[in-house]
């Protein structure tokens, strides 16, 4: 339809190359409403009368219950995309004379970051309430697990006893995090680019206030090469997307394995379990394997993007055209994640035998040990560390899973190989390592932030009111931009009936 | 289907989250191929009878009409994947007794790298087809342009003079090193892994090297775990599309910077150019911008490919799965970029005047003179060098394009201030500088592989022979490919009908 | 000094692997500020005494003045990292019953995770400052081309006549945005992980809230867990430095190809550029060229980064060191890019000729034409467009520069062809065509962001506003910063000399 | 030096940023190399006269021993790279009218790609070894466990039973292919771009065939734009590496997880783990976690040069210059990881109490019992896959660790659940339970490929001698090289004397 200059048509291939239709079926309903916007300003400064006003509305609104997906399926010979597809069908319905205005000063250049724009503050808002369920059902299982210890891991390899609510609310932190990137990107991404037009503005006297207001925008990018050119916000969102599957990941790593047979601390609900075809035993962790790879795909969807813009010059090139599917799949593998790791997270189920076995038969203790010494005896750090070194040493040649194992002529040769026996007497510290359970370990603990039960507690609650605090942010949020799109929808309807 | 272990059906959110039915469309001929030859092997060794294999064979042949991509839009509720849903139908047609041994000593494990395999082989074969035909037409059109001087770049600011087709033929050496990448990586991607089952064997006694030579492949990945786990070449694959993405981005940026106006030196053919949608002057090269993003669109499934795999314990992970729609969606990225950059080659012209008008109004015979310096009058280069440096900086004083420009008296001062009067009179400098024009510069060009228009027309007969021989080496590649499989169909039409 | 468990000591190729001595250079002040602190706290919580504090701080006083790249060049044999180091020249110093006991309470795990917060706050606060002084550069220039006239480009193809300081200021939007990031980046980052200690906590009675005070934190990152595994926030900040160098790139990219022979419209000055060893007549832009292969390498080092935490369980593993090489590395090549970029805006100089002639031999004026008959002739844009597409055609055909060439008998025919003789006289729209000159246009471009003088003019204004608004509270952050650790070195001070 | 147009100095933030002459310290004995060559050949044609010649290889015979590292530290404010320090260096010692001769002919531009190719077909000479070495390793220790039982993995769950040696073999066939991409990698690296000059060649008649002979290459990269432009062989190296990183990284991910206490298949020697700084019973995998963290960056910086190069115009660009930190630094790391993982592979100890505990406590054998009711009862293998999924299903639930342990009654109510009574009796399904023992069902595996121990003989012994073969292709191709520079030495060594 635009091809003035170029005569005749691009060949088939080459349509089909760089067709963008099917990527645009999940922005056609928010080109519409941006069109309807346009329109009524287009009216405002009168360069549509109430009557091609009315017409172009009706027309557009015949356009809002089309089939994207057929569109996409049957026009894609036809038109290059979306906003070619709609401005047409608006012509082909109010005629040459009326429709033929309504591209008026605009651009496919605003136009197409208009809807991303709108797309995406969508696409956050919905993130961030994902986040929130995910946060509220992690707190929830964590309650039921406070005092059930189990080993933390450094190296993969058991360090210290924690508990499984200690872990649990460990992801809490970074998901708060995530939650607050997408919250303040949010704000950079809910400012309206509309009447930057190609690329330099337009002589046409347009109201870009009005548009802005209208499609519940917070304001402006000015600049209008900066309005087309630039994608800063939208690499900050898909920064924002892979930095939260890294979260995600890390809960699925930690349940993948300590859903094996050899740690065995969990089982996964058989409703996000698969099996094998030819294994009868099976049962696998598909579900958590899918969010590592996809947090992957994610993570290269990120770099084909900001490779695109690397080096780009100023002004729109057709490059950008491929944001469009890369952030709309990366925006369904990562709502798709946080489904599916609540669900996981609000089923599955801890082998309370198992993790009471392991914490009992473990060389995690080590460092509780080795800080009463210091605390009680007085003994420093350093050469604490070296004593229980040793003891552990001397277990493990023994075949032993615990200091508690040692007998008082193990210890005894081990103070006396180090010539340690002026800074603490044998049967100390065979009382000391005898006082030192699993569950005493949890009690001693005293630092913010540790397993301590009445820490992880106080840190429930604290977290739940947060959590509850944000929701309500973001509920505001969203109404706002609920408000502005219906007043816009009424406002569309006087128009369109009067 | 295969639910045995675990109790009850996945929540229908994680279904749509693991499946992959319709990455599966792509896979699903290959699939019923590989099932048709392990269904022959399992007749050879008794596990199947004459009519077994009858009947297995007969549903194959009857899926195998079956639209896949209706298929994927059906029973994505019901199936995880493309061989879950194939199997089911043979024993939906042939019957449990009999469709349920189909699956004997394998997993899907293997048959999902064999399909794999299939596809990619095709698509090595295909790519390097294309590799060919884009060199030729290169080598075409470089015919013409043998004596079409131009300037040479680097760092995007003129060089050198050279010929358009010299730098036509340059891109021959990249897509001659992308033809060799490919057609070696083939070697490792025509193995069979059939038979390695779910990552240990089976004790059922299989043959390994029927079920290879049937699906044409050239032997055996043999080790079990390799076989099942590796996905070593296929990342090779992917990796050399990326570096080919790289050779076509640079065809695609120097015609893009060659048909600005700015520089004005080729235009494209009417049939490869967008235009604006309010611009009415525009004539855009989106097709060459489209190639640049799939540039970074491939490099950033290489990266998702590569992170999936990255510390992936031994053994199948689903993560996998995700290789299938990343590798197919490369592909046809890769075969789109190619067909429309040989069209735009075939089809592109040379604005003669301008380019005539450009390597008379330059600075790139510079390094001619100098040599020429060298040459004829024994200055050391260095000095050659600072000699010219001087002219040109004088030049550009006065406003002149070209050194030719420069009078005597300028030339004059020049040497003096230099202090180079014995090193060369004035009276020679100006006349080897009048000597030097373009066309002379390329004729005076000695070394192999330079513009000189001799090593040219040289250069492209030896490439079009070479071009020959790798077609002729490619064909019978591909022709034992189709042998094998003619084999095949010709076995499964007579185990059909017998 | 660590190793208690296993017996000797690991192989030196492993130490060679292992070590990160080098790239702890860069925290060993930060580390040892930690130390300080953390050893003031013991005292306060009764496991240092006065005496013992006092040693302690003195021999961190003595370690301050060390060179540590000498240390890192001599000591690597002996050292896995600077942690181990300093606490073993402590221990040397001040003897093992007192230099033992500093590191109660505290794992390296905690505190490399200190150091990195602490240096990156201080990146990110020189960062802020760095973009604040580009833009001030960016507007200073700005107000110098106000009314020169450029082609502004979509496609790289001449789009609508703006201005130059237009484009320059598109490049504050961009930054500004840059800027946000990173200071809401740094509320994320300017948290205490210390205390955490290996994963778990600590039985010492230890004071989380001090130590982050001393240190100038905002608060804690409470859960031990997530304070000694997660890496988002760090992720964060490459994300940020990531797109911020894109915003670079596209100025790098826009300034070389404006520095071509081809587009003539700037020079840099000759402090910004370089030349060639054997081409003498060459100015090349280096610097601008490394700031594009900088843009990759930094976002090379995020996915580095983000594929390390890819997948990755909980607590502490040796991969996290990984993270500060990639991380230095990126923070100097943004700083070192910063630099040059403001270094060429502050001395670039404008063709003014060229962009003169430039700007009036174009068809950069066609939209501006278009809508004139839109506002004057209510001709429908989609018209109006059809009809200046048609003679720009006409213009191309004849070898015209502009639209002003075209003869009436040009226009005529066009107007015939197209069948709009009832839509506008030839007469009218000659007229129109001869009164859009460049400059006028700019004078009748209305929107809000456009190149109008008036509108840049306010722009700059306004942005200049911004710019001293964020510097104060830049200031006032760093300020805040410097007071604390001012505090903490006084502390230090009294408790070295008591 | 090379200043001749540009007037004055570049800034020194700008050398600063711009220097390469660090990096270089690696290239700096091949470009003294390269340089002998190229001066040899320009005697040869006249351009240097015999005692010119003598002179510059004198003067290139003393540089060659200067230590390039104190080069790079104090040259650095005064040379941008070392190609143009040695000239300066060459012209110093031999004066202008000498020394100003070497670079005739010759530009940074051909003779960066030189060193840089004479370094990488060492570097890729070198790995080929190093992964031959480590095949070797895994082979010796692939004999001892030939028939040690243990569980295979998919999806991290126990899928049958294999033995180590088996997953140890399987490392083999990745390594191989890892091989063979650099051994063909080697033929497009190993070509000549000397004489390409800055980008269009000279006017010079130089002998480009005696330069390539004399340093090595197998032939010349011709075409001037391509030998100066394309780095696509260089891509292809380091996705080579990113490759072989992968394989590397997947032999760590397993021994991390085998020598966890949860698994506890192995321990790793003491020299190959760290501890910790605070918890005494430590002993960490840290080698391991490092490679899996470089395999990571390796990656990045595969990236990194992939997106300089994407759509990037013919002719060199500084950008190319960041190629040769990252080409270096990801050798280094490479180089390190297979010397660490070796060494690992040659001292780690089996746990095989545990194995064995391991291998009779799982459901690992119920795809081989399966198998046994195929073969041996004819039952379809879907319907034994019922059987034995229900099987286990129900000794889990009484939590039996393996279907041994299920009595003859439970064993009844499955069947008859099932209603498969006349598929097989009680009796005959009890009994092939039995039957399978670990060590039984290794001796029923038929398939190649399985860890059937007279299987895997076989394929070690086969592996020992594929090995062998590839280690005497590469040592002919290393003798090769070593000749050519040998009799490169002699000559130099004549004509130095002469």
């Amino acid at each position: 339809m635009y091809r003035s200059r170029p005569r005749g048509k691009i060949t088939e291939d080459t349509m089909d190359f760089l067709n963008s239709l099917y990527d645009d079926i999940d922005v056609a309903q928010y080109d519409i409403i941006g069109s309807q916007a346009h329109s009524i300003m287009l009216h405002t400064i009168g360069i549509l009368d109430r009557n091609e006003l009315k017409s172009i509305l009706n027309s557009l609104n015949d356009i809002k219950k089309y089939d994207f997906f057929d569109v996409a399926v049957q026009e894609k010979e036809n038109f290059e995309d979306i906003h070619e597809f709609i401005e047409s069908e608006v012509i082909k319905k109010s005629g040459m004379k009326i429709g033929g205005k309504m591209h008026t000063a605009r651009s496919r250049n605003d136009q197409v970051v208009v809807d991303m724009c709108m797309k995406v503050r969508d696409e956050i808002n919905f993130i961030c309430s994902l986040i929130l369920d995910l946060e509220n059902s992690i707190l929830e299982r964590s309650k039921e697990f406070v005092f059930t210890t189990m080993p933390l891991y450094t190296h993969l390899q058991q360090a210290q006893i924690g508990t499984v609510s200690h872990v649990l609310l460990s992801y809490i932190g970074n998901l708060t995090r995530d939650f607050k990137r997408f919250y303040s990107n949010y704000t950079r991404i809910n400012r309206s680019p509309l009447g930057a037009c190609a690329v330099g503005g337009t002589s046409i006297n347009i109201d870009r206030i009005l548009t802005s207001t209208l499609l519940g925008f917070d304001g402006l990018i000015r600049n209008s090469v900066d309005a087309t050119t630039s994608r800063d916000s939208l690499l900050e969102y898909v920064s924002n997307l892979s930095i939260l599957m890294i979260s995600l990941s890390r809960i699925a790593e930690d349940f993948i394995l300590w859903s094996t047979s050899e740690f065995g601390y969990i089982e996964l609900s058989d409703k996000y379990s698969s099996t094998s075809s030819v294994m009868p035993q099976k049962k696998n962790p598909d579900p958590l394997e899918i969010i590592r790879s996809r947090t992957s795909l994610v993570h290269g969807n990120l770099f084909s993007l900001m490779s695109i813009v690397n080096s780009l010059s100023s002004g729109y090139s057709r490059d950008l055209q491929d944001f469009k599917s890369k952030i709309f799949q990366s925006t369904k593998m990562v709502v798709g994640s946080l489904g599916v790791i609540t669900g996981i997270i609000d089923t599955f189920k801890v082998n309370l035998e198992r993790l009471d076995y392991v914490s009992n038969n473990t060389f995690a203790l080590s460092l509780d040990i080795a800080e009463q010494l210091v605390m009680n005896k007085h003994i420093p750090f350093r050469q604490s560390h070296t004593i229980i070194g040793n003891l552990v040493q001397k277990a493990i040649d023994k075949n032993y899973t615990s200091l508690i194992n040692l007998s008082k002529a193990d210890v005894e040769i081990v103070i006396k190989d180090l010539d340690f026996n002026d800074l603490i007497s044998v049967e100390d510290l065979i009382k000391i390592i005898g006082e030192i359970t699993p569950s005493n370990s949890l009690q001693l603990r005293k630092s913010l932030g540790s397993p301590n039960p009445n820490e992880q507690e106080r840190l429930i609650v604290q977290e739940k009111l947060q959590n509850q605090k944000y929701r309500e942010k973001l509920f505001e949020r969203k109404n706002k931009l609920t408000q502005s799109l219906e007043n816009l929808e009424q406002l569309v309807s006087i128009y369109s009936n009067g």
